[in-house]
């Protein structure tokens, strides 16, 4: 028997969660079963879609209930199985939750291999922000060589990747991020062309700057703020441009509604450049995750794309890292370490 | 020597437009040239995209400058040529603006034929607002047989014929439309599964009414108003639902823009449910007209497709007509009789 630490929703946050939202609790688990096999968790991946589960609000994904694990993604290593494709001793990943132990039939796990990248990559550039970065990029925002585009959150887990994969299909990459500290990483590292500080602008200066940074206009927007950075770029859009919406995060716990661009001056723009604005979720392109690691998978492992993590340290401070994450405080890949790497 | 009578644009409008924005002058015109010919205009067509041209506002087109000619769809006679491919006598569809007379080289002019369909049909069901129609409902909105689809100006030259090119698609079509009396000929003239009065509702009431008209959901919305009916309608779009953005007459005027519903939740909307949004111009689809006309050409022809005009006698109650179509006052396609039917 094996005793497993958890982190559960302990109510639903009225706004910005605080840590009191959650709640700790040790359960010892059962035996497994045939076909199952028992994990213990190494990394835990923090990731801004979780706000949403966390009210009980319609949305593409049911709610987290109250008492249940927190979702998130994991890089677990099986330390007992009755699973002889998950035997003792591999490095998996899967959506074993805010946990430190789970017990798994194999559904939604696939295998890592330990020798192609660092592991905690398997929840990060070559895990699902990676492959959200690559389809938002080209299946949604239907990104073209030498275009330009502006990403938002341009150091943040799934922005970063898509500017790499922007800059790799030559196009003119333009950051947006929070901090002269983030701009400097997104240039020098990430290879962005220019990237402008939100906290330094407000909506109409940033329109501005973007101006300045797109001589030739925006043809794709990757979205995953909302807020005055969308206003700002929405003025800069290119006819025909793309704005691929993967998430909106300043307008996630309710903040900033109030100071949102009117309505009518979007759908404007939407009818007088004929944008095409598409939302997706990755969770409905997950077989396209063979492409993705055959494309993506060489470019990590030799160099051409680089990534940053922003660590929390024991799964006790995963709360506190992600309060910090929605309100920009990380600088990278949020992760939590939860247990020692492997042998 | 011929005069011509014509509607200039007088001043700019501030908010809704007045009669005095307009100013009516008679001008000699010279004598046509090689390759050119003069018309009597017989129809002048009325369309909303006409108030963005009085407003001096970067759009899709050049804005009307002050003193010349309104622009406008119209179908005339040729009266004399020295052009062979547009003899005298023809029936021409070409975009002489607010006049009785104008000279043309017959770019972007095309000859109609009187015995298909009624001449005024050339700038309606058979013009611009039919393949509007066409390619919003087809190549834009994306629709499918089977699927629902809600039009807004439900009775409009637009709104009118998706209804009935909906219908013929087996669709379910449920229009939005101003007074009992429209939703009344949207049914039982356009064969529309149903249609809601807007003046009954508010945003919240009309979207419960739309909810109970499309039991499976909305997955196509033909959208040339804004406003409450678009409030209405994106609470009850499906997942992988398609906005084909047309219009938005609601607030070309400036006015609802306070009352609009807030970006966030419309991005809300956008992002779970994987809304595809998009804008069009019919300028850019005018390449498709003879595919249009082959298809759409027969059903009016035979009587599949039904229209209703609302005509104003002479051209110097334009102005007039205009501003009540923009207020919804029309029912049926806004036409001004500007000279006789050809003998």
């Amino acid at each position: 028997m094996t005793d497993a630490t958890r982190i559960v929703l302990a109510s639903r946050p009225d706004g910005k969660p605080t840590t009191d939202n959650f709640r700790t609790e040790t359960v010892t688990l059962p035996a497994i079963e045939d076909g199952e096999f028992l994990v213990r968790v190494i990394w835990l991946s923090l990731d801004p879609y979780m706000r949403g589960r966390m009210d009980d609000a319609k949305s593409y994904a049911k709610p987290v209930a109250l008492g249940d694990v927190m979702e998130g993604g994991t890089v677990a290593e099986v330390i007992e199985s009755r699973n002889s494709d998950f035997p003792v001793g591999k490095i998996v990943a899967g959506s074993f939750g805010w946990t430190t132990h789970a017990i798994s039939n194999g559904d939604g796990v696939r295998i890592v291999d330990p020798d192609m990248a660092p592991i905690s990559t398997a929840q990060g550039v070559l895990g699902m922000p990676g492959i959200t970065a690559w389809v938002g990029l080209n299946d949604i925002g239907r990104a073209k060589d030498g275009e330009t585009i502006v990403v938002s959150a341009a150091t943040g887990a799934v922005g970063g990747m898509v500017g790499q994969l922007a800059k790799a299909k030559n196009m003119r990459v333009i950051g947006v991020a929070g901090g002269p500290e983030k701009c400097d990483y997104a240039i020098k590292e990430l290879g962005y062309d220019l990237c402008l500080d939100h906290h330094a602008h407000d909506a109409k200066s940033l329109g501005k700057a973007i101006a300045k940074a797109a001589p030739d206009g925006v043809d794709v927007y990757f979205e995953s703020v909302g807020g005055k950075t969308l206003e700002a770029v929405l003025g800069n859009m290119n006819i025909h441009g793309r704005i691929a919406v993967c998430g909106m995060i300043a307008w996630y716990s309710g903040q900033g509604v109030k100071d949102a661009q009117p309505l009518p001056a979007v759908w404007r723009n939407i009818l007088t450049k004929r944008l095409l604005v598409e939302g997706f979720i990755i969770f409905e392109h997950f077989h396209k995750f063979p492409d993705f690691m055959a494309q993506v998978g060489p470019m990590v492992g030799d160099g051409r794309i680089t990534y940053r993590e922003d660590i929390a340290e024991g799964l006790e401070n995963a709360p506190q890292a992600f309060i910090d994450m929605l309100g920009g405080g990380n600088f990278g890949k949020q992760m939590v370490r939860v247990g020692a790497d492997p042998k």
